[in-house]
């Protein structure tokens, strides 16, 4: 049997996962109300449960991290404000540019391998306040895990520094934790202790942990019921939430621990790919080919899906639907493939 | 038993239903996939239902109507470009300015009493593009039902009428298709007859339908893929939406023709409230009070939830949760409390 | 001689002023600075001098009536919240949708036949702030005198019962003041007078007044130096302004009182083209032809250029450069061609 | 006599020169129309003159340099598309955000102490055209001379080796060349050579070359026809321009050489400051000091006015109303103060 007739290892994202048995059951049961009117139960429960794991006052539940990201950034940074972020951040790089062509806020850069925080970099790009003739800096972004940089989680001691660095200049900082849930799990730090470094963050239930729809902006109070506002204007005020929510809900109960195979698997993975295995913190995997397209191409032959970033970029993600079995049916077919 | 021991009968909008046993179980069985990357199988089948009962090529799931009735008049009206309507319409009064905060296009409008089209005052205000000196009418937008005028239904001349306006002067035609499905049960006008009397349409699964969540933009292939590009930018790309789909495609089987219950619901209603039946056409019914704050409030302490659309405006809409039974307690609290 | 042979008359706007060689020595001698730095003295005389003519705490110099009537606007109407205006305003018709597109505000539109404020209109279209699910009216904008209606004037006791409108409804109002200076000359009434009446205003220099170049934003302090840090980012920001300020101030000094003499010639202008003098208030006369285009293109043949506001309407406007010789000879030529 | 009582020097920019005799007479003496209507012959020769100088099609007379950035890339980026540029570019510092803010473009950078362009890093964040999922890099901007790094020059063969790049991948390049002039004389590089490098540029005649008001687009006759429409609706189509244009014509005709002279200033005021002449190639000479702030203050008691352009950084620039003797006695002054 080849990889091209068995079903493929589809590892093109941890987006891909389909709600299981149970979390349909869940969803099927949920009680409900139009949350427009700010009446549904189940995703008023989803977002206190979310902002306590956080350890903030409030959250809002959203129908993609893209629009939590949004949001929540304009919460700290107004139209022509800064806000500073590594380069290759799913806000820079794969979110259209929402947040300039919708909330007017702008955006410099540094670069890190590891898609890190960088304080010396921060320091020197930030730009303080010096009245109305220079922009000001608002915010640092940090994504954790860094997606685009291979699942890479942030030190602890680096996101410390970086909100000394904050509080002493008076600049918020913003999470995209949509895969916060991989770092958590990848290095035992509390939910709450990630939370507890942020201003705002955008946390995503249909990546790693396998609801098929929501992201939640998670924040104080009055960044919560701002953002509420602007989410209806943006398009995002939803009715009968707690279909989704539910989802939610039972993934946070049930799919937060088994994180740990997907990393497991990610691992097996990036060894079979000459991926040094103790780069792959969480379950991602990118890898530099001779041609990008080319090698999506022949993996996709072989029954195993992967992407590409750029024009010779891979990156491969395991998720809840990747079983043992189908990353080492992968693992052999990665490791035959010419890179 | 008075109405404010019993369940209260909520008749604040028809976006308030939940969705039934059986749409709930289709949900649950919902064959899915990641419909960013086009992959959705029931929200495809959904968005070719949709455009074939409108009669137009392609159709786009979105989180809102007021997100596709933002990105369906950006097909049409480019940044401060200009589109018609009346003036309560909801891409006017209840879009948070999403047309002009998001997609820069600007508004006139004129007023009808029911809400309808008014082809000489479109005349006088249709501004030709003269050079680019002056704003140009790209778009006439209709609501059909209209919301805030009461459910009313746009007559099938005036809808001709205005095609023929709009083709004599290469404007387009978007329509508020929210409660379409309104119009073409009360009338028993195909829809593809409203479909073809328009450029671009958004239509509503949440509304009378039932659905829990789901709008969708209808229009030409172009228009549509346009559309789904800028629906990830504003944040309205989602995954596994067939769970969603699915309860629109089971809305769509079984939720249309019984919408024949909620007009008759709205007439007894209108009769207890001493409003001629005679125009209330649809779900919806609208009526002058002295203070409309002062009368949600009265009406809600007898079990019966209406809302104030403005300081002397109520409103209350029938629809799939209220029973002939709960249609005949709030016309007999109506027809006592004090106006 | 005909028309076609003389220097033609050129009556297609009051912006085509040349400065007069007496404003142009006042601009060779101006003393100038830094005007971004705030350190430009004649254009602070001329902010002064204007805030004080309309009786506010202080204006802002712009390059154009556009950009001050959007930073008027935006201290008055925040994104996604709206103003009203007349169907055929300035704002609305001849600035590229700016207000939408630069400020993300919203607008809703009566129609006048002479531009006026017709306050039952307004008060059927204005929203009260019902909560973060409809759209606001935050301002009403008005016109005097309005251009596009015939340079109509707007009567005190109008203004007056708006104003009452206003206050008893937490409104404010902005006037688009282009030409407000033609309406103080044809009535009397002090421009201080029209000035107390509005929250904030726009005015020209440019107009009518004979300027090369100018506009001021005019309000309070704390509106005024809002808008200049918006007026920086919307490229405005200009340096040694004073070149301009000083043929600003020249004007107000020289050319306000002799606007009469344009009132007159182009009453005499009317009359010949068998519009009602009565009708025709300052210096903008507007008629409907069988087809504007031809209209325009007849009449330029003859040595008098005229423009055309729409398909059939057609609009001749007085100014400095209009001697009585030019308005008598132009008058001859619109008396004797085709309508 | 010390600095206190004499004029003092003023450093702070090159804006702050006052129009000469000599220009102030061609700006009296100008021959104007409505550049609105395209009629005004003076800023049509001033728009031709220098699209000539930068061997480009056409040009666009614009109020301010920040406007004309802000047209310039909006030609080459579209709405949440990407420029890349260094980041202390003025786009990115100075212009408020108006890149975002008002045409929804977004922004990565680079960082190198000279301001210029890194092609490694420029390779390292182009981001290729992959489909509607991520931001596409459409541009990159330079800036040249670069004025928050010191007014450095770019060297030619960095240029070349930028535009090799980016027809290799079908990118834009926009040059900021607010003071390319200073560029051109500091290295005798042609105007066209630098302009033939570039799809697009933004020029201004308000800082060395010392006119009152005034910057230009230039670039191809359609991407200068498409930046006129959007100027209107930014507030910039401005009247009788040519009186400000006859400032840049004697500009380009009499102070285009003489920057040599605040070249040479500017190296004796850096030996002055213990900066290294050499790394002085124009007008600007940037400097580390403890606490900016306090330095700006006291070298103003000292009659030499300079900048803070950030929490330890002072600018100083050399310009027209800046003479030999300003310069020497300017330096003995920064020789003397503690840093």
């Amino acid at each position: 049997m080849t990889g091209a007739t068995a079903r493929p290892v589809d590892l093109r994202s941890d987006t891909l996962t389909s709600p299981t048995p149970a979390m349909r059951r869940a969803m099927a049961d949920a009680e409900v109300g139009d949350d427009v009117y700010g009446e549904d139960p189940t995703v008023r429960a989803l977002e206190e449960r979310v902002a306590a794991l956080l350890g903030h006052e409030a959250a809002l539940f959203c129908p993609t991290g893209s629009m939590a990201n949004v949001l929540a950034l304009r919460t700290l940074v107004g139209v022509g404000e800064e806000v500073l972020c590594e380069s290759r951040a799913h806000i820079a790089r794969a979110e259209l540019g929402a947040h300039a062509a919708y909330t007017g806020l702008t955006m410099r850069t540094w670069s890190d391998p590891r898609g890190g925080v960088d304080l010396a970099a921060v320091e020197d790009l930030f730009a303080p306040d010096l009245g109305p003739f220079f922009v000001a800096t608002r915010a640092v972004a940090i994504e954790n895990t860094h997606n685009f940089a291979g699942g890479t989680v942030a030190p602890l001691a680096d996101l410390e520094a970086l909100r000394s660095f904050a509080d002493a200049h008076g600049v918020g900082i913003h999470l995209d934790g949509a895969r916060i849930w991989n770092a958590h799990v990848a290095t035992g730090v509390p939910l709450a202790t990630y939370g507890g470094l942020v201003d705002v963050a955008a946390v995503c239930l249909s990546k790693g942990l396998g609801a098929p729809i929501g992201s939640l902006v998670v924040g104080s109070a009055d960044a919560v019921a701002e953002s509420r506002v602007w989410r209806k204007r943006m398009g995002g005020g939803m009715r009968q939430v707690g279909v989704l929510a539910a989802a939610g809900l039972h993934a946070l109960e049930h799919h937060v621990e088994r994180l740990a195979d997907d990393h497991a698997h990610a691992r097996l993975l990036a060894e079979a790919w000459d991926v040094d295995p103790a780069g792959v913190e969480t379950n991602i995997v990118v890898r530099e080919v001779g041609d990008a397209a080319a090698y999506v191409a022949a993996a996709a032959t072989e029954g195993v899906r992967v992407s590409a970033l750029g024009r010779t970029t891979v990156r491969l993600v395991t998720h809840l639907d990747v079983t043992r079995g189908d990353a080492e049916r992968a693992a052999g077919v990665l490791a035959s493939l010419p890179r």
